[in-house]
């Protein structure tokens, strides 16, 4: 870091905020957003806030044909005393730096992003909507933009900070959603860029998610490439069951992502004392405890829905309904519990909460 | 596809064409490019040739966050007559549609993007270098361009043809290269990609490659996804083995990428009568063979390179030298052959050139 000034320049022109019943998750942004470049032998530099505004890129540039890109997802939200606050966004750019290792991508400082994010929050402080369930939806990533057709780590990057203020994602309750376990198409394998949030692993989604929509689910399952035998994750959030009084996840392997959600969801049960296990987990084993009456609950976890319940599975043609098709009590625990902790209507003993300004 | 009329826009100013001796693989740009816009509801759009230029995109685009493009690689040749032709140039865009299908991104027309290629290197004729072994490389590709920053398929695309004087490949003749096979990172796997030729999979490539390139390895030799066995890609190139009198060749198996250049391999093989075998390849029985002292000759094939004979192969740290480091026989008659085709100096039995214009 040459220079760790963040210059600001201000828009001339506030864009009007929608009504908070009208949000669309990550269609309007704010008015400004952050930008800092990298080139080699020169390192990150020119950090600065400017006006929300299109990228101006060579069409050689390397995002465009090789998917070198690594992005974050986080929330800044309102809490009851008008203040903003932050869910542990420095395990973000922890992750942020891990993708970057596994994409060729140099390093940023986290200490100086988490600055640079949180000026940036506090001067489009506004546009953090109020109404209950609503946030800023902040979308940090890196693309790689040297002209280069070559295929090789770029030489040039540019980070950069975006930012959406969505609405509820449940406006009638926790709504519980019918997913399909895929069997033919997979997410990534070990070995693979499954543990980056990078883009390929999205695009590769794409497929399998269009084909269960059509036919009525609206997420996937994904089990784990080598066998298709394993849960990995669910749409792009991480898997949870309740087996017989004991919460079970997929144990971190190389190829699933290291959800700062599901991480938390871990840290709550044990300091509530439920039995909660990472560890392999076949979808045959899920479906015997189904056939035994013991599958009690299911939930995917991540920063856009929190929790999201499963009501029904459907596996090789067989479905299995949970819970009735409705929320379950440990499903609903979590929900409210971290909600609370964000919104900070709840105590916050792990302090995860950081406040802007 | 609306209207199939191709605006032309030709730029004032003409940039200076390097020498010969001084081209560099996908660094500089002819002056023009092709540029046609998909919006849902609206199918692809204002087909245009227009200087070339920067893209402007919302910093929101699903091509910067979910990795969603798609792309191919061509060349144009001048003959010794200084006719301008293309090889085989219908299956790049055959390619292209079967990459575009597995990312969920709309058919492109197959006929028109040909017609537009050939008038976008008719007006750019000049940049066609005409120096031994030069050529002029194409890029045609598809970003997703909707500013929305859900994971889904873009409702809106852009699909550019860009295109860059490139040198001689090899300058002193063929070269042969020293390759590591890889045993932790994989490329992709069945039910992955692999098949389409997107930015994950190369995105997912640049850890291994730097990695064995801090071994004085060129090339990382893919293994299969699920078992680390069998012998997939090296590089970006499609790999051969000649063992005892047989060329044999990874079978398409759906995570392989289909080489143009593989494909019309096997069909001179076939054409000359060697024996040529599609099926799956353990890298142990490459090994096998070459204790045996049957292990004649192995090469990567592929736009770029055509052939790129392989001297040495590092395998958990053992050693095979292939034919004494020197390029074999039959890699080099391809490579004569080929060119000779591609450059015109070779009869075309097959029929694979296009003349532009």
């Amino acid at each position: 870091m040459l220079d760790q000034t963040i210059k600001v320049d201000l828009s001339s022109t506030k864009k009007p905020k929608p009504d908070a019943d009208k949000l669309q998750f990550g269609k309007l942004f704010t008015d400004h957003m952050f930008i800092m470049n990298y080139k080699e032998g020169q390192g990150w530099h020119d950090p600065r806030i400017v006006p929300y505004q299109p990228l101006k890129l060579d069409p050689s540039c390397v995002v465009f044909h090789y998917g070198q890109t690594v992005f974050e997802g986080m929330k800044a939200y309102v809490t009851k005393d008008g203040e903003v606050q932050l869910f542990r966004p420095n395990k973000n750019f922890e992750r942020l730096n891990r993708s970057n290792d596994r994409l060729v991508i140099p390093q940023i400082d986290e200490e100086f992003a988490l600055e640079a994010l949180k000026k940036l929050v506090s001067i489009d402080k506004d546009w953090v909507p109020t109404a209950e369930g609503t946030s800023l939806y902040i979308r940090p990533f890196i693309i790689a933009t040297q002209p280069y057709l070559g295929v090789a780590p770029s030489s040039e990057y540019m980070f950069i900070i975006i930012m959406s203020p969505v609405g509820a994602y449940y406006k009638e309750g926790l709504n519980p959603v019918k997913i399909q376990v895929e069997d033919e198409y997979v997410r990534t394998v070990k070995g693979g860029t499954g543990e980056a949030k990078t883009g390929g692993n999205y695009a590769a989604s794409l497929k399998a998610q269009e084909i269960s929509g059509e036919k009525g689910y609206s997420q996937v399952l994904w089990l784990d490439g080598k066998e298709h035998k394993y849960v990995e994750e669910v749409g792009s959030m991480n898997m949870f069951f309740k087996v017989d009084g004991k919460v079970i996840t997929p144990a971190l392997n190389g190829s699933i992502l290291q959800g700062i959600t599901r991480d938390s969801i871990i840290q709550l049960l044990k300091h509530w004392n439920v039995p909660v296990e990472e560890r392999r987990i076949s979808i045959e084993e899920i479906y015997e405890a189904a056939a035994n009456g013991k599958l009690e609950e299911a939930f995917g976890t991540g920063t856009a829905a929190v929790i999201s319940p499963v009501g029904e599975l459907l596996w090789k043609n067989e479905k299995v309904v949970l819970n009735e098709g409705k929320t379950g009590e440990i499903s609903k625990r979590l929900y409210d519990t971290l909600t609370g902790i964000q919104y900070g209507t709840e105590p916050d003993p792990f302090g995860w909460t950081v406040k802007v300004e």
